[in-house]
């Protein structure tokens, strides 16, 4: 974080002011504006803007930069205002004048459109991914665990049977209609907008399908005033994606700070992943499952945040644009480091595997047992009537086990559809 | 609205803070509830819970009370505290105890999920449809107007050249993306949560294949747990694409503002869609996208709304859930009518066919003409130069036409390959 | 709420989509434009641009009119787009052209505003009155409650001995810093826009001064273009404040839910505000408290929804700030509501005098076993060895009361110091 | 910004997690936690914890450290896990066992929350000055451009005659609105929560009074329970303030880039405040005003981030909280620089003087003739009738000076009185 320095004269101040911490953000785009400049580049050589010999040297040395951002060797000096002019003064450079026909029929706001698709779509793709390992990992728990009850609750009042194979597994199924949405995502990044240049395209003869093909987009944004507005559109919508990815991974993480709590000493997780005191030893501070909890709230708080930027900013290109940013990489980095985690920390998750011998959990059976009077043909006002009297006169004795039999329910986990379901996205 | 008022008993004080104003919203609701009714009662009579009699008076009610609510009579009197509990009334009053059966094997909770997954699923599809309907209309007008020329503005400054006919048709392009979204949404809504119950299942052998396949639904919400997390996450999932949706729409009212503004006089609406002043007869007010924006821009916060909801509950029913309807059924007449609106004044709007006349427009053209005599030759440096000069010594005479033919551009609009995505969709 | 209907012609459309439902929340509004009406005639009067019979016959009428509002007796019909114009038609209707005069030198976006500012005002008096009110009464509890011990939770684990004197108080003295923001809003409300007619002032000599004085506000907008920005504005405050409130209660609704859980079971609330189940006797749903987080929680949202409908719209008067209405009359209808239902339901809570008997809690005195060795000279580290193995030997034995003594603690709670506060705000 | 590194082991990557970017940020919290140190250090020494000696090495250790975070060569290496530990182990190892005590009777808890109080109360400070500062200079402005007219929009239609001095002075006095909630702020943050520890207090009689005058906070958070509760709430108090600031500064930047416009050429800022194009003459693209804009907007957002983070949280600390600096101290860098951006860019704005030239602001002063008929005697309605008519038979000649006389009209601005209310607040 670039912080703001009193003493500073005022024309460095408007510097600081108006490069803010992008030198930093976009070391993360780099690599894509290496990829979408090369193949700007082999266009522009197509139609004859660049030739033979530049694009030799361009290819060359853009290659060369690229193994440097991989090896970590790329900075971006405080003389650049971000990573494109960086790159570009490399080429410059390295290979002279051809270094400055690259930025032929394209423009700043073209260049940055481009890369953060291309970005966007590596990100979205990772997460996707994740998500998908997160989710088969919880459906092997859930098969593991299936026996397991556990106490269902209503307004956080005991109230049903459940079962940890239950549990595991409605998360990796709630997942899948958050994959819904990282794949509308998608969708919206996967369209090429290079070539709109500053929002209007250009007089120049380019040939956009070129460079679709050569940066593997699967279709064009062709209209250009479409694809300058796709800038803080893509950012938007991949934010709502990762903040439905987020709101179900944090309720995961809830549950397990509950369940962990003393209270209902449902499951413990990892020691690695907890903070505990040796003086008080039945401590086990859920601690990253709170952050992981932490994370993805703030993540679901990006979503405005964004919205905020670009709304009611009648259509072009302005400034307020740069700033789209610096909310989305780190997003990105937190939603995919808690994704790590809960993989991490799910795979070795201890239950316990008597709660129900609590007798404050017997209730939990009435509904059950009174399903059963009804099934063998009493009227359920008639059983009602009978159940709550044996409760009253402690006659009730609860059957610890269940019969649900139904798709969905404890005995019937259907956990291969759910599969089937994540195979499918 | 219901509004709290002082005099009242606390007893009736309680009723009508647990109650609200659900009595008004579920009218919108009770459609959906009898269709669900109807397909849970023809379930229970294939596993002989409901008898060949039973069923076939509770269709023939339910279709009569289906009748009621179509005709405006079905009224859900003080005495109920929603729908649900008003339509099981009815039955039993005019069936007798057969209307009481229907209960059997569900709870409130999954009644009432299921009502809504049906009711959102019927909306979102009524909106991609709207959306289709204006994105095609805007295609045909940017059609009509291809030819007219506009200033294209780049920080609010005058920039580039652009045309009506890429204004128009970027804002159809740019609700293909949103319909990602809305699709999205319609897959999360479209899995029958039926048989969930309270969040647990039962111990009924119901079968929930047969409800999925009798209320349409593409698939199921196997796990009864994920099918009771739905609730709250299919409301936050439609708000995501409305929200989507709405700020596509927001930004175009927010552009037809600006353009009719007699600072710009780029276009104008018919006068029925604004409000004026004899006195002052150059003000053309255009409110009803000034409603539009605004009605677009609080949609735009339901998504927040939701969130803060549902956010860190743990899973499992809470009645702060029952809240949900009260922001999400208001927001989708919202949008529908700002879509709606938006369909019929942009039919006929009117624009002015002169705007480049204005010199204040003139070196628009000033790239386009570096453009053209680095495409002949000369390096873009001294071209620069050469018009930087003819611009100071008033010697820039712009050619007000353009030559832009790449793909997207202003005289190569690509308007069938936009039509081909919104027909894909 | 208006729901929009789809066999409506088009232009009842218009006009349902541009009055919305304006109609039902300006009963709310009704009785203070009937005062800010009076004191602007009475100020006409005074710059004699009403006659003596004119005020006369106009104060009469608005008398009448205010006397039919509290009686429930107006209403706003059909024909009339909002309650302003319907005033001022019973006005002309009865006293005939003297109810036209009243619009002189004003104009509906000061009328609004005006109305609005003494609705706010009033509003917000009373629920820092309602927050005051069930401060007190925390105090009350705590003071009796001060002995009963609880657990304190970190990370939801067990750590540190707590009590219900600390729980209840520490809402108590929360409460207090969201006064300041109710105090914030206040002043912000509390300044006459009067006379900035539609943001522009007039040219007619009104004196503002007058009308500031009849209705009772601190001091004026003096700015006529500061007072029509206040539009969007005050609602916007009164939102931040009414959310600061609303985060307090929500969060004390939270603990309450919670410690109604079984797994808890560390109090209890009077039945008339919970619903339960006879089958499952333990059952005691905490509706009321859900509802209470639930509404606290969508008015959390509400800062945004306004700040979406007035963000970067230049400054000027638009249409959208008519839907500012629609969000801020409810949630204040909510707050209030719930404000109140607290006050009701924690008057008569009950709490468990045995929860420390259970040793799940034993290890919660550890620390304060450990400070008593530190103050009798053991060093730190000593010390901790020492407890550590004894928790570990099975030697540890908790004293089960404490010896906190320090301002603020568990035995010296100061509720004095904290109602000081309450008082002086 | 710490970026997530997909090669690590897991241990690594779980410390990376947990620790996230805290060093970073606490090097702003680093001077507020050496001032508590020393005063919780001071007050140990009066109730005999800690020796002379003891007190007297801390004193002169802290105040070196101190120099050392001026003078920015104190560093928090990685492995110290934030601020505190890394001033407690500089501590231990130049002064020895001393170092380790001055963390009895007091937690890492209530080290952040007293440590962000007084980091919090100090930028509020400085941010109330700096609003000050703008709202007089917009004041001297508004006093020397007050002959200056501006057309008064409103549907962003040309309305009303307004003039620069009211459009500079109306920002000063709604700039005064916002500086109720930066006192609102402001108080919640001036209570001493050092003393709470864990969120339970101690057993050690420590002296809560003496830290509290030593730290010159206002008065106690005197319940410790409340005092934890402020972690989050204090936070979001200072959010709320700084998002009523930046929804002003934000509207101010929005109307300078809309005057901006050629299509409005009302001003222009100094140069080194915006970009151009020497080949488009025209441009001055104001982008310094476009991230003043953008800044504020995002700003705008940040409470809602907090309140995601803490809401739904039951009473107690969560890890969670840890992620409440990484929002706020950029939010607050950011505010400050955007302020000061403004504060330098409108010292020398120029102002167009000629702007009411053009014709098309020649209805401006319709509604002004026609009163004066009025004022004249004719009825409203003859006088409407006329003007009309003038206005359509090109007989209406507008007189383009104003008679605005009322308070806070163009032609009495009351500048002192709205420098009163800053004076006073």
């Amino acid at each position: 974080m670039k912080l703001w320095d009193k003493g500073l004269p005022t024309d460095q101040k408007i510097d600081m002011f108006t490069v803010g911490n992008d030198r930093q953000l976009d070391l993360v785009i780099a690599k894509y504006d290496i990829k979408a400049t090369l193949a700007h580049a082999k266009m522009l050589h197509t139609i004859d803007l660049l030739s033979e010999d530049d694009i030799s040297k361009i290819e060359t040395e853009l290659n060369n930069l690229a193994k440097e951002i991989e090896e970590g060797t790329f900075i971006i000096e405080n003389q650049f205002e971000d990573v494109h002019s960086k790159i570009e003064f490399e080429l410059t450079k390295r290979i002279g004048d051809a270094g400055k026909k690259i930025h032929t029929a394209r423009s700043r706001n073209d260049q940055v459109l481009v890369a953060m698709h291309l970005y966007l779509k590596d990100e979205l793709t990772q997460i996707k991914s994740q998500v998908k390992e997160l989710s088969r990992n919880l459906l092997i728990t859930a098969e593991q665990y299936k026996d397991i009850l556990l106490p269902g609750y209503t307004h956080l009042q005991i109230a049903m049977p459940s079962s940890f194979g239950l549990w595991f597994s409605s998360y990796a199924e709630s997942f899948v209609d958050d994959l819904y949405f990282v794949n509308a995502a998608l969708k919206v990044v996967d369209q090429n907008p290079l070539g709109s240049a500053a929002g209007y395209g250009s007089s120049f003869p380019i040939d956009r399908e070129f460079t679709t093909k050569e940066l593997g987009f699967e279709t064009l944004k062709y209209n250009v005033v479409a694809a300058q507005m796709s800038r803080g559109k893509s950012e938007k919508s991949t934010a709502f994606a990762m903040s439905s990815v987020a709101g179900t991974l944090s309720k995961l993480a809830m549950d397990v700070c509950l369940y962990m709590s003393q209270n209902f000493d449902f499951m413990s997780i990892p020691s690695e992943f907890t903070t505990g005191s040796s003086i008080m030893p039945h401590k086990k501070n859920p601690d990253v499952f709170e952050l992981i909890r932490g994370k993805c709230n703030k993540i679901q708080a990006l979503p405005y945040e964004l919205t905020l930027l670009i709304n009611n900013l009648p259509s072009g290109y302005h400034r307020d644009l740069q700033l789209l940013k610096e909310g989305v990489v780190p997003a990105i980095q937190d939603l995919k480091a808690s994704l790590e985690m809960a993989i991490y920390a799910l795979q070795s998750v201890t239950v316990n595997k008597h709660i129900l011998e609590d007798n404050k959990y017997d209730y939990l059976f009435s509904v059950d047992t009174l399903n059963t009077l009804v099934m063998k043909g009493m009227s359920f006002r008639d059983a009602y009537v009978k159940i709550g009297m044996d409760i009253e006169n402690s006659n009730y004795k609860p059957e610890k086990h269940t019969k649900h039999s139904h798709i969905g329910s404890i005995n019937n986990l259907c956990l291969d559809k759910i599969r089937e379901k994540l195979d499918n996205i």
